[in-house]
């Protein structure tokens, strides 16, 4: 049967990937890269730099696609995340039938971990359950950009004994979040920050955690906002694109 | 200066260690060995095991110290933990001044990440800034047991633009919870699944995860929940203690 890894190699820096994920880049025959957007080029490299730094001794070569990308700017958001899915799902299955002999391990390199915030997985379960695709699959987990951001500011992601809230950019913009004493925001394209009470959190802030170009800055949300909306879009400008998650915890 | 590295060695796997972590292992004079507990000596040789395996061609040494414990049974849970990170404070601080020499590097080796349900960093911040404790440290993040969790279960984290509530066992059944679409639960002594609409949530769960002993189970709650009671309590009994994990995800 085919094999499929799903290997997290962590968040920027390849001194993140975990011996499992050496082992299993050690296992595979095929990688689908599968990158997009206007960090496309450098995303695709680093994983090649992964694969050159890691892999010893064996045989493997790279399968580039076009991943479709969403429509941005529909008001259902939640639909054209789905039919992007579909999309994807196809492309997937087409990876998987014309570029993957029936003795080969193929694997997708996942930034961070595969559990959040990504659609491998998703993807995989939908294939094999739902178009019945013959096919064995393992995941692996990987340092996410959260645990980057809490280990660079040094800062722990949750007080005693509390919860923590994982959400998005656009749930805090849209006010459904519930305002507890630790919240993580990820896939923020929209300075949401501003939306919490500023005297009332703290901001652990970082973009492109874990590579050279990594970004920190904390403080106050009221005392500091200005100065992130200032750098974030600096940084955006001068790369053509950012990545950045951040820590908002109550005073 | 001395130097502290706190090292996330991830949850159970050996093979979940980074690379960093691997380079930080290899940078360590001195590693301090707290643990505690029914499980203490397994633990202890896990990380005894871990250094073995992973540090070349550096000498190093073991400080071993007796963790104080919380007050169990008390009304006052969050006082208790205080107490108890008072008391863990001065160990710290003692075992810094007196088995530390000025040019070394110790460090501790923390199960999972070291931000999320662990004391270590709040513990050293309030030794550098409250008692002036000369001291440089780092953070290495390291695997948790939600990943290697949601990584056997082969299942995300989040749904589709989805936020991700990580709680308590005992927050749980004090109903202190937002009954999200997705709920993950730690530290639960008590089978806190019993105490969310069975019909309503489908639970994946696992104990030990990442070891040999690993169980892993999974359905809808009100089908599964009698059935994880049993083989729960079996296994404590089994092994003298019991670390599980699990993630609750609405239907």
């Amino acid at each position: 049967m085919k094999k499929i890894l799903v290997i997290g190699i962590g968040a920027g820096n390849p001194d993140y990937i975990t011996m499992q994920a050496v082992n299993a880049l050690n296992r595979t025959d095929v990688f689908f890269i599968l990158d997009k957007g206007p960090a496309k080029e450098k995303l695709t490299q680093l994983r090649k730099d992964i694969c050159e730094r890691y892999i010893q001794n064996h045989e493997y070569r790279f399968v580039e696609a076009t991943l479709p990308e969403r429509t941005r700017g529909v008001a259902d958001y939640h639909g054209a995340v789905v039919d992007l899915n579909l999309a994807k799902e196809a492309l997937f299955e087409q990876l998987i039938n014309e570029q993957l002999a029936e003795d080969e391990c193929g694997a997708f390199l996942v930034w961070g971990d595969p559990s959040l915030y990504d659609s491998t997985i998703r993807i995989l379960n939908a294939l094999i359950k739902r178009r019945g695709l013959q096919l064995e699959y393992e995941v692996i987990p990987g340092i996410t950009s959260i645990q980057a951001l809490t280990a660079q500011h040094k800062v722990p992601l949750n007080e005693i004994g509390d919860a923590v809230e994982i959400t998005t950019g656009r749930r805090l913009a849209e006010r459904r979040v519930h305002y507890g004493s630790n919240m993580v925001v990820m896939l923020d394209a929209e300075n949401s920050y501003q939306c919490v009470p500023g005297d009332e959190y703290e901001i652990y802030w970082g973009a492109y955690i874990g590579t050279p170009d990594q970004i920190l800055m904390s403080g106050r949300v009221d005392e500091v906002k200005a100065e992130i909306d200032r750098v974030r879009a600096e940084a955006r400008e001068k790369n053509g694109w950012i990545m950045d998650t951040y820590l908002l915890k109550r005073i």
